[in-house]
């Protein structure tokens, strides 16, 4: 896709992957960007996150990104921070740019690995004579097994556009699901603005996604503003959402092993926090994924899962619904199970629970639970 | 197994299975048990768990147990309270009781259909008639799709005995995981200082536990002592223990699917709670289960699980150990990975972590994910 103004794009190969596919992007800005970052929340973290993060409260402005897929450059003590920082010099250098101070870094894949920096900043000038204004090199660079390119825009009254990529959760023996998500937009907006929504949008979208349950060590959402095209904040805001929303789904669909995206909404709920924490309960519970998978109307799971999501609830008044049909609504209701087992069939499916407590509503993505997800996960030996 | 003194069981089939198993089992005591019970912390409950949590509340003696299996008795609206009721009423009735306040209940199997309560309470006379001092009918007529029988005794210095029986993690569609166990005891202990202690024994063991993460509508454990054998506290508090650690890591082990038994250690934590959920966080987490099924020293699933624990660690000090080869500690340590797989190929797999910051630890128990779990619970459709 045609990226916003201000905003130049690159991905090549750097040979860090032995596919030969492309594993280095840069995103680069011909002027100073406002940014917002969000990041994991596992205790572990890769270096780049760590130095991220001391950017992002320093609070000043960025001009570029640096990013690998196929190592995560995690778990490799004193020498990953030391490799981090020498590979955000190195692109900074290839850039034309001051210092790392003004290189965000993200890598992606293998832990525990030497990250191969020799090779990244062999290949980091050939990537930034690169750099045009379409994304889709860059968009496959932070691929690992994901199957498909994540990406989505949209455009402002104004003109302002909005263009954000994606990785979702393949899995790079010997590493964890990880996503990594980066949006771009040319709408003028304040950095204290620009943060504070980024947090509500990351809470809506990317933070409501679970492919696993389990929690990357590299995980990260950036948006990075060039501040060229007038726009109004509140609309901007829902621009970012609707992008970041999209990602998230794309990312829920391409889940290892996935042939379904599962769609939760809570409604009813005491507060949104609550519908959220439902909605991720349910599309996180194994029994509902595998249940999904099968095509089977199994309700009890999907009440047994709000049950255990801590959210107020009024048993009485739970309503359950899928893909339109009412199964339980205080007792059980009568269905026609093949019915409800064909409209489950679909590969996108829209599980509903109402909480009967207030008025707030709240929507996780996930995918089913597939033997190809067990297969990929545990059939690749070292 | 013999049952300790004062106890009477009995397991017969009443029709609730069509396979014609046993589905119907009950405990009786020759005089008022103290007991102490400790049950699902699920929102949905079914009838049976908030009847004995009110008789635990009212704190007096019970003098029975009542359980099926095959039908859960739960979202059935108030024709499950009744229906509850009834089927205690109706125990207390065969053996003689005052009354349901004397009687316990539990109930597992199927959700959202109705009790079969006529079959099961024309079957209570026949079962009460059947009443002796050995446990394996009871231990049968609680199971639901377990594959071998769950049970484990141990003997004081003092002849007193205690003797436990659970049913697992096996699925009847539609409901969930459920898991249930039931400890007696002749040692003579006050109320107050048996529920204290079954508090204690249950955090260590049936709290530790995890299949796949959900959390049943039925769950139970409970502890009954006749109080007929002089008994020091502490020395039955560990027999308690022993007992309920056995039972877990036998529910465990015949975890959906399952091929191998997990167990996480955990030490060098802060304190007890914070190493006992690191170490559930481990064993529950997806991609350390299908790791284990692979025999894939993944050490990095195992790092970034301990990582989103939400537990104190020293990331430079953290080691991680699997069947006693060290894998990393501060940073990767080299190990070879052909012999490192083959030690993983057992069935009875222990996987270390040491947080770096403290001297406490936990140990927590799973089971490794297989395809079979995905087909259990995706391929039985409705």
């Amino acid at each position: 896709m045609k990226v916003p103004q201000g905003f130049q794009l690159a991905g090549i190969s750097a040979g860090v992957k032995r596919s030969g596919r492309p594993d280095l992007g840069i995103i680069y800005a011909d002027g100073p960007l406002h940014w917002a970052y969000s990041a994991t929340t596992n205790a572990v973290v890769a270096p780049c996150v760590t130095r991220d993060r001391a950017l992002a409260a320093g609070g000043g402005a960025v001009r570029a990104l640096v990013v690998n897929s196929g190592n995560a450059n995690c778990a490799n003590g004193e020498h990953g921070e030391r490799d981090d920082l020498a590979f955000a010099t190195a692109a900074a250098s290839a850039l034309g740019l001051a210092g790392p101070g003004e290189v965000l870094s993200a890598s992606t894949g293998i832990i525990g690995q030497p990250m191969p920096l020799d090779q990244l900043v062999a290949a980091l000038p050939t990537a930034a004579a690169q750099r045009d204004d379409d994304s889709e090199g860059f968009s496959r660079a932070i691929l690992t097994t994901d199957l498909v390119v994540k990406e989505s825009s949209a455009e402002l009254r104004s003109g302002a556009r909005v263009l954000g990529v994606a990785k979702g959760s393949g899995m790079i023996h010997p590493t964890m699901a990880t996503m990594l998500a980066f949006v771009m937009t040319d709408a003028v907006v304040k950095q204290p603005a620009l943060r504070a929504m980024w947090q509500r949008v990351v809470d809506r979208s990317f933070n409501q996604v679970t492919v696993d349950g389990d929690t990357s060590t590299n995980d990260m959402a950036i948006v990075l503003s060039s501040c060229r095209v007038e726009a109004d904040d509140s609309e901007l805001e829902a621009a970012l959402l609707e992008v970041a929303t999209s990602l998230a789904k794309q990312v829920a669909r391409d889940g290892e092993g996935a042939t379904k995206l599962i769609t939760v909404r809570v409604t009813g709920a005491k507060d949104e926090v609550e519908a959220r924490r439902a909605a991720r309960t349910v599309v996180g519970s194994s029994l509902v994924k595998a249940a999904v998978h099968g095509a089977d109307p199994n309700w009890g799971r999907i009440l047994a899962a709000v049950g255990r999501a801590q959210v107020s609830l009024n048993e009485a008044h739970v309503r359950v619904v899928a893909q339109g049909f009412e199964l339980y609504y205080g007792e059980p209701q009568p269905f026609d199970n093949k019915q409800v087992s064909q409209a489950l069939s679909s590969d996108d499916v829209l599980l509903e629970a109402d909480l009967g407590v207030g008025s707030a509503q709240g929507e996780a993505w996930g995918c089913d639970l597939t033997e190809g997800y067990v297969r990929i996960n545990a059939d690749y030996t070292t």
